[in-house]
């Protein structure tokens, strides 16, 4: 008997917003494994609260450095590629003759860690990926932002990205999404002034998780957000909308 | 008694990629809208074959108009403005007794139709918008590809803008999404070359559909290409992915 690996988008947060797919794999599964920080209970992990079987074996996968360490140490790359290597060697094990789900929030495909076990597991396993709505669509629809119209450039960034890169790429879209807003904060909003879209913005907090906020960007203050955090500039309609 | 509006996402086609929300909203449903090309079934529709109830009202909402006519036209925006409006009136009307569901394909706020009736309700009717997997979350993982990783800018595009645009955008960002593929498709081709990116650009056509197509876009010959075909960049990994 052959089992196999399913990793299953989780959404955004609000357990309904789970496929019809993913909801029905995870009920079923045997085995479910999830990241998480190390002592934190992990968003993956709550999202299904109340959805596993009794019986069903838990895998957290604890990651070994968080921001506690730059991304440009030099142990920081070690430290995580280790770590992703010996859970793929793990999941493969058990996925020789088991059914493992593995829970990823939002879509796995989308800046997901999953992506660097699915790497890691080419070859090895089967795999199937179930999608997922991602967080960002999760946070406009709660924010009832239309994010783009008929010709609209969206483009997605990164708040870890340099100050300039971000104003560059803000002034050049006619939609923005920042993602891993967090302690980026400050540095989001100066990028955002800088491009000439800081009126126009967005900060989600938690979208369609409990302690869900929307505000506007520019009313904000404090230097520091959740981890859970999005900033969205809606587009502009460029033109009206071509019908099928 | 009041009535109101949902509009339920429906995800990229496969109906077991709803969310949990959208079915059960849906399989309840006693008034049913969507939207289709005249003479046509329409995708939203399809997607919904055998959940609705036998009682269901349908509402189906014929565009008046599709690219017979340019979208440059005078008469295309007065045509588009007038159904838009005459739609508005009728589920508004509807709304103050009844609940009434509007499907929509993917996401309803991302390059939605339903926005424009949306728009048009606001101050008129209690609407609520369930999220959506966006179609082409459900193309990158029909197709396997990993589409954005770490640092990546991920930048969505229509087919429908001019050649130098595409290019540029392309050239600018590290992931690449164009919607609204279409006769457009020779187009995207030479502004994905010129932007050096044709090489790694795929192609999905009804991603998680019946009929689904992955094709490297390089291999693929022929001007022409389904209404619901996307072409996907994956990013690059600029760096590596920041643990929670
Ligand atoms: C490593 S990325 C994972 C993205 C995920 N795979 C997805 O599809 O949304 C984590 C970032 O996603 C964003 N995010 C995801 N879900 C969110 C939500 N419900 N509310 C706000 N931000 C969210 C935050 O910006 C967070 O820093
Ligand atoms: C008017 S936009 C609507 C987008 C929709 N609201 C969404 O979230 O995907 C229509 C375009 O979406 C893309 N699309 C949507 N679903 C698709 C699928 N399953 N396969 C391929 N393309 C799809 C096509 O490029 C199509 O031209």
């Amino acid at each position: 008997m052959m089992g196999r690996i399913i990793c299953a988008g989780l959404g955004p947060g609000d357990p309904e917003l789970l496929s019809v797919k993913s909801d029905r794999l995870i009920r079923q599964a045997r085995h479910v494994a999830y990241f998480r920080k190390a002592g934190r209970a992990g968003q993956a992990r709550r999202i299904v609260e109340g959805m596993l079987r009794p019986d069903a074996v838990e895998y957290p996968m604890d990651y070994p450095v968080t921001t506690e360490i730059r991304f440009d140490h030099p142990d920081y790359n070690r430290m995580l590629a280790e770590f992703y290597g010996l859970w793929a060697d793990r999941l493969a094990e058990l996925a020789q003759t088991e059914e493992v789900v593995v829970l990823c929030e939002g879509d796995p495909l989308f800046y997901g860690s999953f992506m660097h076990l699915h790497s890691r597991l080419q070859g090895r396993s089967e795999v199937e990926i179930v999608p997922g709505i991602p967080g960002m669509a999760g946070c406009w629809n709660a924010a009832g932002l239309p994010i783009t119209w008929g010709d609209d450039v969206l483009s997605v960034l990164a708040g870890t990205l340099p100050e300039e890169d971000l104003a560059r790429h803000a002034a050049a879209a006619d939609a923005v999404v920042v993602m891993k807003t967090g302690r980026n904060l400050p540095k989001v909003r100066r990028a955002l002034a800088a491009a000439g879209r800081l009126e126009e913005a967005w900060l989600v907090e938690r979208g369609t998780m409990p302690g869900q906020r929307v505000a506007r960007l520019a009313e904000v203050e404090g230097a520091d957000c959740p981890y859970f955090a999005i900033v969205l500039v809606p587009g502009r309609g460029r033109r009206p909308e071509l019908a099928e």
